[in-house]
């Protein structure tokens, strides 16, 4: 039996991509609306088209079995998934891959792995499902390195223990989603931790980034499942106890959460589960006012009623997806549960979007499936698939991307109206086409929403780099300037850096190095993303 | 106008204690149930009567406004409000006070002071409301520092802005729990933070500490309610960004709550706040067997429901304060809201009680001011007066004290009777005495509950102390031994030291060592406290 492969230069398994019918949607579709008579198509690279410079490092007789230089391993791991990657992809530029790909099984071999690294001078690369789209993933440029070990974890595949009392889960930090959750089926168990990239991205690399899940509300990040963790630096093993609430002094899984691998190899966690669901109420509301819309949602977030589902898109973003009909705006809101039936948290959630104007879908309301019917499985679907979407635009020019935040909600309306003022500006100035700018919400909480855009322009192939730094640049800076995060779930990688450095209280920065030092003293892990030396 | 002054000696304002009702369950109810005729009742010191060292150091002039050698400052600053504390107090041992005590008014009286403490040679100890119960606030012994500077942030007291919107509020951390109530209450909101220091405990320490407050679920510590954290450090200041929710590296908020004062001193915090409840369901459930009363509170923590009480306390617990008969566990229930009515929740959580043999009040149910009638009201008021028993029993030489701690559910039945047995067992070896060891649920969470235990027995005046520190140092031991965590919600300071050493990684206290070094290069912030040298 042949084994399936990640495609190197695009999303999901070889052969995998969009459908002839999705393809219709682009061409001729987008292509119309995006003002060309028909796109001009840069076939994906081949693997026997590249060649890749010559592995600076010798691997080791002692790490043979858990280290390769195949072509392919190489070449599949230059990259993240951002816009840019995308670009250079189509460009075949794979001029700085990874000398190695180390594929450790155990915790020893990493120890090794780290200990080779250090003594040859090469930067080690942390690596989960390479889903990364901020450059978290890839080599280092700089002289300081010999040689770059990009360390894969998809040998660490496992559910180790699950204790069905407590409702958790012993888990092995390379385990991609699909096969975390297919090992917790038989308990009745579920992490339900589903971000856009699910099926190609670990656990690991979820909390080392701090990603964002499937609850709208309370549980939205990794951050509060994680009961415990196992890491290993180069300096020796981390693990914290098991507890399901600690007061004492400051919490050392919080350090490294969100730590995108600077500090060590998260290599397994005791993670919060729950039982799979059972009852579920769902539904879509649209609104005429997107900002009436808004309200409703802060007031949804501020009853303590936390629905699983409340993503709120504005009428373009839902005309997009198929979900709407471009002039009003659509909120998906769904309440689940294992445990009980949702009337009464769902008809006041809806008596709170009338009282804002809203209207909801009585049909979708009273069927059990709603969620993949109608407006919402239309949204749900274009969600789902979004991720193949990347390398048909990139392929075609077409200079497209998201980005996201979290803003208060006093300054939610001005935050919004000028950043999309501000991005919509630069994006027709830099392309001299349209610009579609549009917004959902991601998350929601009490005191503010998770803002999420996507902005699509016709591009220039022969500049999008350039064309996409300019406007990254301009929305990161405008995220900033209007009081926002530089990213709630999408990390800060290499490409969020500046902003980073600028929104991060600087002695704060000060006390990371400083911990750097003391579990990676020769500055090894993953140079480059979020501090410098 | 002559002002109020705290108590130096013992809990809350001159001249309040328990009420001569009260007193009478101690004398002679408690006398009887201790096993003496009658209580050998030390009175408390007078000011008078102490004579403390002289200053050590000369306050500068630049400081005189801010600095005080006052007698009674400097007694008021000795300690906290720990059992040891309390029997050194009516031991008349105040050998080791703070020599000045400051009263910073602004952030720059801090910085100003910590140039003072810098170039002297003095630790300096942020102090908030002086409630710590595990030696958070003590002058060092050590001969490393010159002089000790206790600084109280009373005089940072008030609420800044609020934002109705997002319903937050920008608070100044010496602001206590009364008068950060009191601000918010014009606008309709509600910190709702209260822990059972609330009267005399300050959000800058609730902050610094961990702080468990009233919610039972959810919201249990303070950490889920801080958007942001003002931090004066003597290396600068630091302020985190206002945001609803964020994901760019590790948190910084992360690494200050919970940092005891050794990073610098918080100054304000951005706090999330919600809408003073209108609507309440309540009752109190009877349960014949507490294990199976542990079940139904687990299976409760794993519905979704969220209650804001869900307090279990075994059957002797509930009996001490008034509010069982003895042989039945006692749930305290009750949920509450600003947005809607609690039926739907509150009758499916008896429902879940009543699969467990709980037996509800149903008269209590009907009541909508029914926490503070009945068996609930009973358990609120013994809670409540709690804080005042503590220089009671010291006086009268009974060894008494509580110890908390977090622990999963799988793990439950055998930590709770080990822990409850090995204790019991050293008590009653140490004191030659009866032993009570009572067990109520501060918090629970889908994985587990936060126990929290309650002793006392006879002891003997002439070594009072060496027979606290075998119990602690057994208790403590317990927790650990059987996987639990040293506190839940007490903090470290230096009483939980030896075992928090032993539970926290020894990587992790390198980390916070190397942070220390960047925040706090003389290392003069409240040494000995979370780490040393």
């Amino acid at each position: 039996m042949h084994e399936r492969r990640r495609k190197f230069w695009g999303w999901g398994w070889e052969g995998e991509g969009l459908t002839r019918e999705e393809l219709k949607l682009l061409d001729p579709v987008w292509a119309k609306r995006l003002g060309v008579s028909e796109f001009e198509i840069t076939p994906p690279p081949a693997a026997e088209e590249i060649s890749l410079r010559l592995p600076r490092i010798a691997i080791p007789s002692s790490l043979k079995e858990v280290c390769t230089i195949d072509h392919y391993e190489r070449l599949a791991h230059c990259y993240g998934q951002s816009f840019p990657d995308s670009v250079r992809i189509f460009q075949r530029d794979f001029s700085n891959p990874p000398d190695v790909v180390a594929l450790p099984r155990t915790e020893q071999d990493i120890v090794d792995i780290f200990d080779w690294c250090g003594s040859t001078g090469a930067a080690a690369i942390p690596y989960g499902g390479g889903s990364s789209v901020v450059g978290g993933v890839e080599p280092p440029r700089s002289e300081h390195y010999q040689a770059t070990v990009t360390i894969d974890l998809r040998n660490l595949n496992r559910v180790i223990e699950i204790d069905p009392v407590s409702e958790a889960a012993r888990i092995q930090a390379g385990t991609y989603g699909p096969a975390l959750e297919a090992q917790l089926k038989p308990s009745g168990l579920t992490l339900r931790h589903f971000p856009q990239s699910f099926e190609f991205s670990t656990l690991g690399g979820w909390i080392a980034t701090r990603s964002g899940g499937h609850f709208a509300t309370l549980h939205t990040h990794i951050d509060e499942l994680v009961e415990s963790l196992r890491v290993v630096t180069p300096k020796g093993i981390i693990e914290t106890r098991r507890l399901p609430g600690d007061g004492a002094g400051p919490s050392a899984d919080r350090l490294f959460i969100g730590s995108e691998g600077i500090f060590g190899i998260i290599t397994e966690a005791w993670m919060r589960l729950r039982k799979r669901p059972t009852f579920r109420a769902g539904t879509t509301v649209r609104f005429a006012d997107f900002y009436k819309a808004a309200d409703a949602v802060r007031v949804i977030s501020q009853a303590g009623l936390y629905p699983a589902n409340c993503r709120l898109l504005d009428a373009q973003e839902a005309a997009m997806a198929g979900a709407g009909d471009g002039r009003h705006a659509l909120l998906v809101l769904a309440f689940e549960s294992a445990d009980h039936p949702l009337d009464a948290w769902m008809n006041r959630a809806l008596e709170i979007c009338g009282d804002h104007g809203g209207e909801w879908d009585r049909t979708a309301l009273e069927k059990s499936g709603s969620h993949r019917e109608g407006a919402a499985g239309a949204w749900r679907n274009a969600f789902l698939r979004a991720c193949y979407l990347r390398e048909n635009l990139t392929a075609r020019g077409v200079l497209s991307d998201t980005f996201e935040t979290a803003i208060t909600w006093e300054r939610f309306a001005d935050f919004h109206s000028n950043v999309k003022d501000e991005v919509q500006r630069v994006i027709s100035k830099v392309t001299g086409n349209r610009a579609w700018v549009t917004c959902r919400f991601t998350y929601i909480y009490p005191d503010g929403p998770a803002p999420y855009f996507t902005f699509v322009s016709m591009g220039n192939k022969e500049n999008l780099l350039d064309q996409f730094y300019t406007v990254k640049r301009a929305a990161s800076d405008a995220l900033l300037k209007h009081g926002g995060t530089i990213t709630h779930h999408h990390a800060v990688g290499r490409m969020h850096r500046p902003q980073y450095d600028r929104q991060r209280p600087e002695l704060f920065a000060e006390a990371l190095r400083a911990a750097k030092r003391e579990f990676d003293p020769k500055w090894m892990l993953n140079p480059g993303v979020l501090i410098d030396h």
